[in-house]
Protein backbone atom coordinates (compact mmCIF):
# COMPACT_ATOMS: atom_id res chain seq x y z
CA UNK A 1 0.00 0.00 0.00
CA UNK A 2 1.24 3.15 -1.20
CA UNK A 3 2.17 5.66 2.42
CA UNK A 4 0.03 8.58 2.86
CA UNK A 5 2.01 11.83 1.33
CA UNK A 6 2.60 14.89 3.77
CA UNK A 7 0.92 17.98 2.45
CA UNK A 8 1.70 21.21 3.57
CA UNK A 9 -1.14 23.75 3.06
CA UNK A 10 -0.82 27.72 3.22
CA UNK A 11 -2.74 31.26 1.83
CA UNK A 12 -2.65 34.37 1.36
CA UNK A 13 -6.16 35.13 2.75
CA UNK A 14 -5.19 33.94 6.34
CA UNK A 15 -5.72 30.71 8.52
CA UNK A 16 -9.10 31.39 9.34
CA UNK A 17 -10.45 32.42 5.45
CA UNK A 18 -12.91 29.82 4.25
CA UNK A 19 -10.70 29.17 1.26
CA UNK A 20 -8.18 27.44 2.99
CA UNK A 21 -10.94 25.46 4.91
CA UNK A 22 -11.96 24.57 2.09
CA UNK A 23 -8.72 23.22 0.40
CA UNK A 24 -7.69 21.30 3.72
CA UNK A 25 -11.18 19.37 3.44
CA UNK A 26 -9.86 17.80 0.17
CA UNK A 27 -6.20 17.43 1.25
CA UNK A 28 -7.21 15.49 4.55
CA UNK A 29 -9.04 12.68 1.98
CA UNK A 30 -5.81 12.81 0.20
CA UNK A 31 -3.17 12.55 2.52
CA UNK A 32 -1.43 13.68 6.13
CA UNK A 33 -2.11 17.62 6.37
CA UNK A 34 -0.14 20.48 8.22
CA UNK A 35 -1.32 23.87 8.10
CA UNK A 36 1.01 27.46 8.70
CA UNK A 37 -0.42 29.89 7.39
CA UNK A 38 -0.94 33.69 7.94
CA UNK A 39 -2.49 34.38 11.20
CA UNK A 40 -4.49 37.55 9.23
CA UNK A 41 -4.78 38.26 5.59
CA UNK A 42 -1.43 38.89 3.71
CA UNK A 43 -2.95 39.74 -0.26
CA UNK A 44 -0.56 41.43 -2.23
CA UNK A 45 2.51 40.21 -0.17
CA UNK A 46 4.19 38.80 -3.67
CA UNK A 47 7.04 36.98 -2.55
CA UNK A 48 8.16 38.83 0.38
CA UNK A 49 9.97 37.69 2.96
CA UNK A 50 10.47 39.11 7.02
CA UNK A 51 13.60 39.77 7.30
CA UNK A 52 14.04 43.09 10.03
CA UNK A 53 11.72 41.36 12.21
CA UNK A 54 10.93 38.35 14.71
CA UNK A 55 8.27 35.64 13.53
CA UNK A 56 5.63 33.90 15.79
CA UNK A 57 4.64 30.60 15.18
CA UNK A 58 1.06 29.62 17.10
CA UNK A 59 -0.50 26.56 17.44
CA UNK A 60 -3.99 26.69 16.62
CA UNK A 61 -7.10 23.99 16.75
CA UNK A 62 -8.37 23.89 13.19
CA UNK A 63 -11.03 22.46 14.21
CA UNK A 64 -10.52 19.66 11.29
CA UNK A 65 -8.04 16.93 13.66
CA UNK A 66 -5.33 18.64 11.64
CA UNK A 67 -1.87 20.15 13.01
CA UNK A 68 -2.60 23.73 12.23
CA UNK A 69 0.08 27.20 13.06
CA UNK A 70 -0.72 30.65 12.52
CA UNK A 71 2.19 32.58 11.69
CA UNK A 72 3.04 35.95 12.34
CA UNK A 73 4.92 36.33 8.76
CA UNK A 74 4.30 36.78 4.80
CA UNK A 75 3.14 32.64 3.10
CA UNK A 76 6.82 32.93 2.06
CA UNK A 77 7.69 33.23 5.62
CA UNK A 78 4.83 30.40 6.40
CA UNK A 79 6.64 28.07 4.01
CA UNK A 80 9.70 28.57 5.23
CA UNK A 81 9.00 27.97 8.92
CA UNK A 82 6.85 24.89 8.26
CA UNK A 83 9.96 23.23 6.46
CA UNK A 84 12.55 24.25 8.81
CA UNK A 85 11.17 24.67 12.13
CA UNK A 86 8.17 22.36 11.54
CA UNK A 87 8.43 19.28 9.68
CA UNK A 88 12.84 19.62 10.17
CA UNK A 89 12.02 18.14 6.20
CA UNK A 90 10.25 18.41 3.11
CA UNK A 91 6.60 17.28 2.64
CA UNK A 92 5.23 15.45 -0.69
CA UNK A 93 2.99 17.88 -1.84
CA UNK A 94 2.55 22.15 -1.39
CA UNK A 95 -1.07 23.61 -1.87
CA UNK A 96 -1.72 27.04 -1.51
CA UNK A 97 -5.31 28.47 -0.94
CA UNK A 98 -8.14 28.15 -2.26
CA UNK A 99 -7.42 32.18 -3.08
CA UNK A 100 -10.57 34.46 -2.54
CA UNK A 101 -9.59 35.80 -6.17
CA UNK A 102 -7.84 35.35 -9.44
CA UNK A 103 -4.11 35.03 -9.54
CA UNK A 104 -4.07 34.38 -13.39
CA UNK A 105 -1.71 36.33 -15.46
CA UNK A 106 0.57 39.33 -14.44
CA UNK A 107 -1.05 38.71 -10.56
CA UNK A 108 1.21 36.07 -10.26
CA UNK A 109 3.86 38.57 -9.58
CA UNK A 110 1.83 40.37 -6.54
CA UNK A 111 0.25 37.04 -5.07
CA UNK A 112 0.93 35.65 -1.67
CA UNK A 113 -1.08 32.64 -2.90
CA UNK A 114 1.28 32.04 -6.26
CA UNK A 115 5.26 32.98 -3.91
CA UNK A 116 4.01 30.45 -1.55
CA UNK A 117 3.68 27.90 -4.31
CA UNK A 118 7.01 29.24 -6.31
CA UNK A 119 9.01 29.01 -2.71
CA UNK A 120 7.79 25.36 -2.17
CA UNK A 121 9.42 24.65 -5.98
CA UNK A 122 13.01 26.15 -5.16
CA UNK A 123 12.43 23.57 -2.54
CA UNK A 124 11.77 20.73 -5.22
CA UNK A 125 8.53 20.15 -3.70
CA UNK A 126 5.63 19.70 -5.85
CA UNK A 127 3.49 22.96 -5.20
CA UNK A 128 0.44 23.80 -6.70
CA UNK A 129 -1.46 27.76 -5.82
CA UNK A 130 -5.49 27.58 -6.47
CA UNK A 131 -7.83 30.45 -6.68
CA UNK A 132 -11.30 31.05 -7.51
CA UNK A 133 -12.21 33.80 -9.59
CA UNK A 134 -14.59 35.28 -6.97
CA UNK A 135 -13.19 37.61 -3.95
CA UNK A 136 -15.94 37.30 -1.62
CA UNK A 137 -15.14 35.97 1.36
CA UNK A 138 -18.21 34.03 1.30
CA UNK A 139 -17.54 32.72 -2.03
CA UNK A 140 -19.12 29.61 -3.32
CA UNK A 141 -16.28 26.76 -2.60
CA UNK A 142 -18.15 23.50 -3.01
CA UNK A 143 -17.51 22.99 -6.63
CA UNK A 144 -13.46 24.04 -6.88
CA UNK A 145 -12.77 20.80 -4.30
CA UNK A 146 -12.89 18.44 -6.94
CA UNK A 147 -10.86 19.99 -9.68
CA UNK A 148 -8.54 20.75 -6.50
CA UNK A 149 -8.66 17.27 -5.80
CA UNK A 150 -8.14 15.92 -9.55
CA UNK A 151 -5.06 18.31 -9.87
CA UNK A 152 -3.06 17.28 -6.35
CA UNK A 153 -3.64 13.76 -7.37
CA UNK A 154 -2.33 14.15 -10.53
CA UNK A 155 0.67 15.86 -9.07
CA UNK A 156 1.06 13.36 -6.90
CA UNK A 157 1.16 10.87 -9.44
CA UNK A 158 3.14 12.84 -12.05
CA UNK A 159 5.28 14.91 -9.85
CA UNK A 160 5.59 18.67 -11.16
CA UNK A 161 8.79 19.46 -13.46
CA UNK A 162 11.78 20.32 -11.41
CA UNK A 163 12.00 24.06 -11.12
CA UNK A 164 8.34 24.93 -11.69
CA UNK A 165 4.67 24.96 -9.86
CA UNK A 166 1.36 25.18 -10.99
CA UNK A 167 -1.05 28.48 -11.20
CA UNK A 168 -4.65 27.19 -11.29
CA UNK A 169 -7.49 29.75 -11.60
CA UNK A 170 -10.91 28.06 -11.28
CA UNK A 171 -13.80 29.85 -13.15
CA UNK A 172 -16.67 30.91 -9.93
CA UNK A 173 -19.19 29.22 -12.16
CA UNK A 174 -21.52 25.83 -11.49
CA UNK A 175 -18.95 22.60 -12.11
CA UNK A 176 -22.18 21.89 -14.82
CA UNK A 177 -20.78 24.80 -16.70
CA UNK A 178 -16.62 24.20 -16.56
CA UNK A 179 -15.72 23.10 -19.83
CA UNK A 180 -12.69 20.88 -18.80
CA UNK A 181 -8.63 22.03 -17.48
CA UNK A 182 -6.32 23.76 -20.01
CA UNK A 183 -2.88 24.00 -19.70
CA UNK A 184 -2.01 27.82 -20.11
CA UNK A 185 0.60 30.36 -20.87
CA UNK A 186 0.26 33.42 -18.83
CA UNK A 187 -1.73 36.16 -20.29
CA UNK A 188 -0.14 39.52 -21.59
CA UNK A 189 -2.40 41.13 -19.59
CA UNK A 190 -1.89 44.24 -16.69
CA UNK A 191 -3.28 46.66 -14.25
CA UNK A 192 -4.16 49.94 -15.28
CA UNK A 193 -3.53 51.68 -12.15
CA UNK A 194 -5.09 54.56 -10.23
CA UNK A 195 -5.04 56.28 -7.22
CA UNK A 196 -7.90 57.66 -5.47
CA UNK A 197 -7.14 61.16 -3.43
CA UNK A 198 -8.38 61.41 0.19
CA UNK A 199 -8.14 63.86 2.83
CA UNK A 200 -7.56 62.49 6.55
CA UNK A 201 -9.32 64.83 9.66
CA UNK A 202 -6.35 66.26 9.94
CA UNK A 203 -5.85 68.17 6.04
CA UNK A 204 -3.74 65.96 5.02
CA UNK A 205 -4.13 63.64 1.21
CA UNK A 206 -3.53 59.87 1.55
CA UNK A 207 -4.18 57.59 -1.78
CA UNK A 208 -5.83 54.50 -2.00
CA UNK A 209 -4.44 52.05 -5.26
CA UNK A 210 -7.19 50.95 -7.48
CA UNK A 211 -6.98 49.73 -10.66
CA UNK A 212 -8.57 48.38 -13.68
CA UNK A 213 -7.26 44.48 -14.84
CA UNK A 214 -7.38 45.29 -18.89
CA UNK A 215 -5.82 42.17 -21.48
CA UNK A 216 -3.64 42.92 -24.17
CA UNK A 217 -3.16 39.47 -25.61
CA UNK A 218 -5.22 37.68 -27.73
CA UNK A 219 -4.16 34.41 -27.78
CA UNK A 220 -6.60 31.50 -27.02
CA UNK A 221 -3.76 29.60 -25.48
CA UNK A 222 -3.26 32.20 -22.15
CA UNK A 223 -5.12 31.50 -18.98
CA UNK A 224 -7.02 34.47 -19.53
CA UNK A 225 -8.91 32.85 -22.74
CA UNK A 226 -8.95 29.63 -20.97
CA UNK A 227 -11.06 31.44 -17.98
CA UNK A 228 -13.33 33.60 -19.92
CA UNK A 229 -14.34 30.31 -21.45
CA UNK A 230 -15.01 28.83 -18.27
CA UNK A 231 -11.53 26.55 -18.45
CA UNK A 232 -10.07 25.80 -15.60
CA UNK A 233 -6.38 27.42 -16.42
CA UNK A 234 -3.07 25.46 -15.42
CA UNK A 235 -0.22 27.08 -15.79
CA UNK A 236 3.33 25.98 -15.39
CA UNK A 237 5.48 28.72 -13.38
CA UNK A 238 9.33 29.05 -12.80
CA UNK A 239 11.22 30.53 -10.44
CA UNK A 240 13.98 31.42 -12.83
CA UNK A 241 12.99 34.84 -14.39
CA UNK A 242 15.96 35.06 -16.70
CA UNK A 243 14.64 36.23 -20.01
CA UNK A 244 17.14 33.74 -21.72
CA UNK A 245 15.99 35.05 -25.45
CA UNK A 246 17.43 38.79 -24.87
CA UNK A 247 20.81 37.48 -23.82
CA UNK A 248 21.78 37.94 -27.47
CA UNK A 249 20.80 41.07 -27.96
CA UNK A 250 22.68 42.07 -24.66
CA UNK A 251 26.08 40.53 -25.87
CA UNK A 252 25.89 43.33 -29.06
CA UNK A 253 25.52 46.12 -26.29
CA UNK A 254 29.19 47.99 -26.68
CA UNK A 255 29.63 48.36 -22.93
CA UNK B 1 20.06 68.42 -29.77
CA UNK B 2 18.52 65.48 -27.35
CA UNK B 3 15.91 66.10 -24.75
CA UNK B 4 17.26 65.16 -21.56
CA UNK B 5 15.80 61.95 -20.42
CA UNK B 6 13.28 62.13 -17.60
CA UNK B 7 14.71 59.66 -15.06
CA UNK B 8 12.50 57.84 -12.00
CA UNK B 9 14.95 56.70 -8.95
CA UNK B 10 13.87 54.44 -6.29
CA UNK B 11 15.38 51.89 -3.65
CA UNK B 12 14.02 49.22 -1.40
CA UNK B 13 16.64 50.49 1.66
CA UNK B 14 14.81 53.88 2.00
CA UNK B 15 14.60 57.41 0.87
CA UNK B 16 17.73 57.99 3.29
CA UNK B 17 19.94 55.21 2.72
CA UNK B 18 22.97 56.06 1.09
CA UNK B 19 23.15 53.82 -2.27
CA UNK B 20 20.01 56.16 -3.35
CA UNK B 21 21.94 58.94 -3.22
CA UNK B 22 25.19 57.67 -5.12
CA UNK B 23 22.55 56.54 -7.53
CA UNK B 24 20.61 60.00 -7.66
CA UNK B 25 23.83 61.98 -8.06
CA UNK B 26 25.13 59.70 -11.49
CA UNK B 27 21.80 59.79 -12.86
CA UNK B 28 21.73 64.10 -12.06
CA UNK B 29 24.39 64.04 -14.50
CA UNK B 30 22.57 62.20 -17.17
CA UNK B 31 18.61 63.66 -17.26
CA UNK B 32 15.68 65.12 -14.92
CA UNK B 33 15.61 63.62 -12.06
CA UNK B 34 12.52 62.42 -10.02
CA UNK B 35 12.54 60.42 -6.76
CA UNK B 36 10.25 58.27 -5.23
CA UNK B 37 10.95 55.77 -2.57
CA UNK B 38 10.30 54.43 0.95
CA UNK B 39 10.20 56.19 3.72
CA UNK B 40 11.82 53.56 5.71
CA UNK B 41 13.71 50.10 5.22
CA UNK B 42 11.49 47.50 3.07
CA UNK B 43 14.05 44.96 2.21
CA UNK B 44 12.76 41.33 1.20
CA UNK B 45 9.62 42.70 0.26
CA UNK B 46 9.47 41.43 -3.35
CA UNK B 47 6.81 42.33 -5.45
CA UNK B 48 4.54 42.98 -2.83
CA UNK B 49 1.92 45.51 -2.66
CA UNK B 50 -0.31 47.98 -0.67
CA UNK B 51 -4.09 46.98 -1.20
CA UNK B 52 -5.79 46.77 2.25
CA UNK B 53 -4.43 50.09 3.56
CA UNK B 54 -3.96 53.62 2.56
CA UNK B 55 -0.39 55.21 0.87
CA UNK B 56 1.23 58.48 2.04
CA UNK B 57 3.50 60.04 -0.16
CA UNK B 58 5.34 63.41 1.29
CA UNK B 59 7.49 65.83 -0.85
CA UNK B 60 11.15 65.43 1.13
CA UNK B 61 13.90 67.88 0.23
CA UNK B 62 16.37 65.53 -0.88
CA UNK B 63 19.12 68.52 -0.51
CA UNK B 64 20.32 67.99 -4.54
CA UNK B 65 17.92 69.94 -5.99
CA UNK B 66 15.75 67.40 -7.14
CA UNK B 67 11.84 66.47 -7.03
CA UNK B 68 11.57 63.90 -4.36
CA UNK B 69 9.08 62.10 -2.17
CA UNK B 70 9.19 59.00 0.66
CA UNK B 71 6.57 56.85 0.51
CA UNK B 72 4.32 54.72 3.07
CA UNK B 73 4.56 51.75 1.14
CA UNK B 74 6.51 49.32 -0.85
CA UNK B 75 9.35 49.76 -3.59
CA UNK B 76 6.30 49.01 -6.23
CA UNK B 77 3.67 50.87 -4.46
CA UNK B 78 6.39 53.55 -5.18
CA UNK B 79 6.78 52.97 -9.06
CA UNK B 80 3.00 52.83 -9.42
CA UNK B 81 2.48 56.31 -7.20
CA UNK B 82 4.99 57.97 -9.22
CA UNK B 83 3.66 57.06 -12.54
CA UNK B 84 0.02 56.93 -11.64
CA UNK B 85 -0.01 60.06 -9.88
CA UNK B 86 2.80 62.30 -9.59
CA UNK B 87 3.90 61.86 -13.19
CA UNK B 88 0.88 60.81 -14.46
CA UNK B 89 3.22 59.43 -17.60
CA UNK B 90 5.64 57.76 -17.58
CA UNK B 91 9.78 58.44 -17.38
CA UNK B 92 12.01 57.16 -20.29
CA UNK B 93 14.39 55.16 -17.33
CA UNK B 94 13.93 53.69 -14.17
CA UNK B 95 16.55 52.78 -11.79
CA UNK B 96 16.08 51.08 -8.61
CA UNK B 97 18.91 50.94 -5.90
CA UNK B 98 22.03 50.60 -5.47
CA UNK B 99 20.84 48.22 -3.23
CA UNK B 100 23.18 47.38 0.01
CA UNK B 101 23.90 43.77 -0.55
CA UNK B 102 23.74 41.16 -3.65
CA UNK B 103 20.39 40.45 -5.66
CA UNK B 104 21.85 37.91 -7.60
CA UNK B 105 20.46 34.28 -8.46
CA UNK B 106 17.39 33.66 -6.62
CA UNK B 107 17.42 36.74 -4.35
CA UNK B 108 15.93 38.35 -7.45
CA UNK B 109 12.74 37.20 -6.07
CA UNK B 110 12.53 38.43 -2.35
CA UNK B 111 14.31 41.73 -3.37
CA UNK B 112 12.11 45.01 -3.62
CA UNK B 113 14.79 46.75 -5.35
CA UNK B 114 14.18 43.97 -8.23
CA UNK B 115 10.61 44.11 -7.70
CA UNK B 116 11.08 47.56 -8.58
CA UNK B 117 12.41 47.02 -11.91
CA UNK B 118 9.92 44.18 -12.80
CA UNK B 119 7.13 46.99 -12.29
CA UNK B 120 8.52 49.29 -14.74
CA UNK B 121 9.22 46.33 -17.02
CA UNK B 122 5.62 46.06 -17.05
CA UNK B 123 4.87 49.46 -17.71
CA UNK B 124 7.03 49.46 -20.79
CA UNK B 125 9.92 51.75 -19.38
CA UNK B 126 13.41 50.85 -19.49
CA UNK B 127 14.23 49.47 -16.10
CA UNK B 128 17.54 48.69 -13.92
CA UNK B 129 17.69 47.06 -10.85
CA UNK B 130 21.24 48.18 -9.28
CA UNK B 131 22.89 46.24 -6.77
CA UNK B 132 26.83 46.08 -4.66
CA UNK B 133 27.87 42.83 -2.67
CA UNK B 134 28.63 44.48 0.46
CA UNK B 135 25.18 44.61 2.80
CA UNK B 136 27.03 47.55 5.38
CA UNK B 137 25.20 51.12 5.44
CA UNK B 138 28.48 52.69 5.11
CA UNK B 139 29.57 50.76 1.69
CA UNK B 140 31.80 52.42 -0.70
CA UNK B 141 29.68 53.45 -3.63
CA UNK B 142 32.11 55.68 -5.33
CA UNK B 143 33.29 52.11 -7.47
CA UNK B 144 29.89 51.77 -8.58
CA UNK B 145 29.20 55.08 -10.23
CA UNK B 146 30.83 55.13 -13.52
CA UNK B 147 29.45 51.43 -13.58
CA UNK B 148 25.65 52.70 -13.39
CA UNK B 149 26.35 55.26 -15.38
CA UNK B 150 27.81 53.28 -18.24
CA UNK B 151 24.58 50.72 -17.66
CA UNK B 152 22.01 53.21 -17.85
CA UNK B 153 23.75 55.47 -21.20
CA UNK B 154 23.46 51.73 -22.69
CA UNK B 155 19.82 51.40 -22.14
CA UNK B 156 18.76 54.84 -23.07
CA UNK B 157 20.90 54.58 -26.18
CA UNK B 158 19.42 50.76 -27.24
CA UNK B 159 16.34 50.36 -25.26
CA UNK B 160 15.74 47.48 -23.14
CA UNK B 161 13.94 43.99 -24.96
CA UNK B 162 10.36 44.87 -24.18
CA UNK B 163 9.28 42.58 -21.53
CA UNK B 164 12.46 42.21 -19.71
CA UNK B 165 14.32 44.97 -17.08
CA UNK B 166 17.86 44.45 -16.09
CA UNK B 167 19.41 43.12 -12.73
CA UNK B 168 22.75 44.44 -12.31
CA UNK B 169 25.09 43.22 -9.55
CA UNK B 170 28.75 44.99 -8.70
CA UNK B 171 31.17 43.43 -7.01
CA UNK B 172 32.37 45.03 -3.90
CA UNK B 173 36.41 46.12 -5.32
CA UNK B 174 37.91 48.16 -6.10
CA UNK B 175 37.26 49.65 -10.45
CA UNK B 176 40.96 48.67 -10.60
CA UNK B 177 40.27 44.95 -9.71
CA UNK B 178 36.78 44.68 -12.11
CA UNK B 179 36.93 42.62 -14.82
CA UNK B 180 34.48 44.24 -17.17
CA UNK B 181 30.55 43.24 -17.83
CA UNK B 182 29.23 39.99 -18.16
CA UNK B 183 25.35 39.28 -19.38
CA UNK B 184 24.69 36.32 -17.95
CA UNK B 185 21.62 34.07 -16.91
CA UNK B 186 20.44 33.79 -13.16
CA UNK B 187 22.49 30.89 -11.01
CA UNK B 188 20.86 27.93 -9.59
CA UNK B 189 21.83 28.73 -6.05
CA UNK B 190 19.28 29.12 -3.14
CA UNK B 191 19.06 29.99 0.40
CA UNK B 192 19.33 27.14 2.67
CA UNK B 193 17.18 28.65 5.67
CA UNK B 194 17.37 28.45 9.21
CA UNK B 195 15.62 29.65 12.26
CA UNK B 196 17.10 30.54 15.63
CA UNK B 197 14.43 30.23 18.46
CA UNK B 198 14.33 32.49 21.18
CA UNK B 199 12.05 33.30 24.13
CA UNK B 200 10.68 36.33 25.10
CA UNK B 201 10.81 38.33 28.39
CA UNK B 202 7.14 36.92 28.54
CA UNK B 203 7.94 33.36 28.27
CA UNK B 204 6.74 32.93 24.65
CA UNK B 205 8.69 31.40 21.63
CA UNK B 206 10.09 33.78 18.39
CA UNK B 207 11.81 33.09 15.60
CA UNK B 208 14.96 35.08 13.87
CA UNK B 209 15.36 34.00 9.82
CA UNK B 210 18.25 33.51 9.09
CA UNK B 211 20.13 31.50 5.78
CA UNK B 212 23.29 30.68 4.12
CA UNK B 213 23.59 31.04 0.21
CA UNK B 214 24.75 27.94 -1.94
CA UNK B 215 25.06 27.46 -5.64
CA UNK B 216 24.20 24.44 -7.21
CA UNK B 217 25.00 25.21 -10.41
CA UNK B 218 28.55 25.08 -11.87
CA UNK B 219 27.96 27.13 -15.31
CA UNK B 220 30.76 29.93 -15.96
CA UNK B 221 27.83 32.18 -17.94
CA UNK B 222 25.88 32.55 -14.33
CA UNK B 223 25.64 35.76 -11.90
CA UNK B 224 27.28 34.13 -9.20
CA UNK B 225 30.38 33.22 -11.25
CA UNK B 226 30.51 36.49 -13.12
CA UNK B 227 31.07 38.02 -9.50
CA UNK B 228 32.90 35.70 -7.91
CA UNK B 229 35.70 36.72 -10.49
CA UNK B 230 34.99 39.93 -10.07
CA UNK B 231 32.88 40.84 -12.73
CA UNK B 232 29.81 43.13 -12.91
CA UNK B 233 26.56 40.87 -13.75
CA UNK B 234 23.89 41.85 -15.82
CA UNK B 235 20.89 39.71 -15.82
CA UNK B 236 17.56 40.43 -18.48
CA UNK B 237 14.58 39.67 -15.68
CA UNK B 238 11.39 38.94 -17.84
CA UNK B 239 7.96 39.75 -15.98
CA UNK B 240 6.31 36.17 -17.93
CA UNK B 241 6.70 33.49 -15.51
CA UNK B 242 5.32 30.77 -17.35
CA UNK B 243 7.71 28.05 -17.30
CA UNK B 244 7.09 27.29 -21.88
CA UNK B 245 8.95 24.37 -21.68
CA UNK B 246 6.74 22.78 -19.23
CA UNK B 247 3.37 22.77 -21.18
CA UNK B 248 3.83 19.68 -23.32
CA UNK B 249 4.68 17.41 -20.11
CA UNK B 250 1.75 19.27 -18.06
CA UNK B 251 -0.60 18.35 -21.76
CA UNK B 252 0.48 14.61 -21.12
CA UNK B 253 -1.37 14.61 -17.88
CA UNK B 254 -4.55 12.73 -18.38
CA UNK B 255 -6.27 15.35 -16.47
Amino acid sequence: MKKRPKILVTNDDGIFAPGIRALVDVMKEIGDVLVVAPDRPQSGMGHAITVSDLLRLRKVDFNEGVEAYSCSGTPVDCVKLAIYQVLKGKPDLLVSGINHGPNNSINVLYSGTMSAAVEGALESIPSIGFSLMDHSLDADMSESKPIVRRVAESALDNGIPEGSCLNVNIPAVRATEMKGIRICRQAKAFWEDDFEARTDPFGSEYYWLRGEFKNYDKGEDTDVWALDHNYVSVVPIQYDMTAHHDIVTLNNWDI
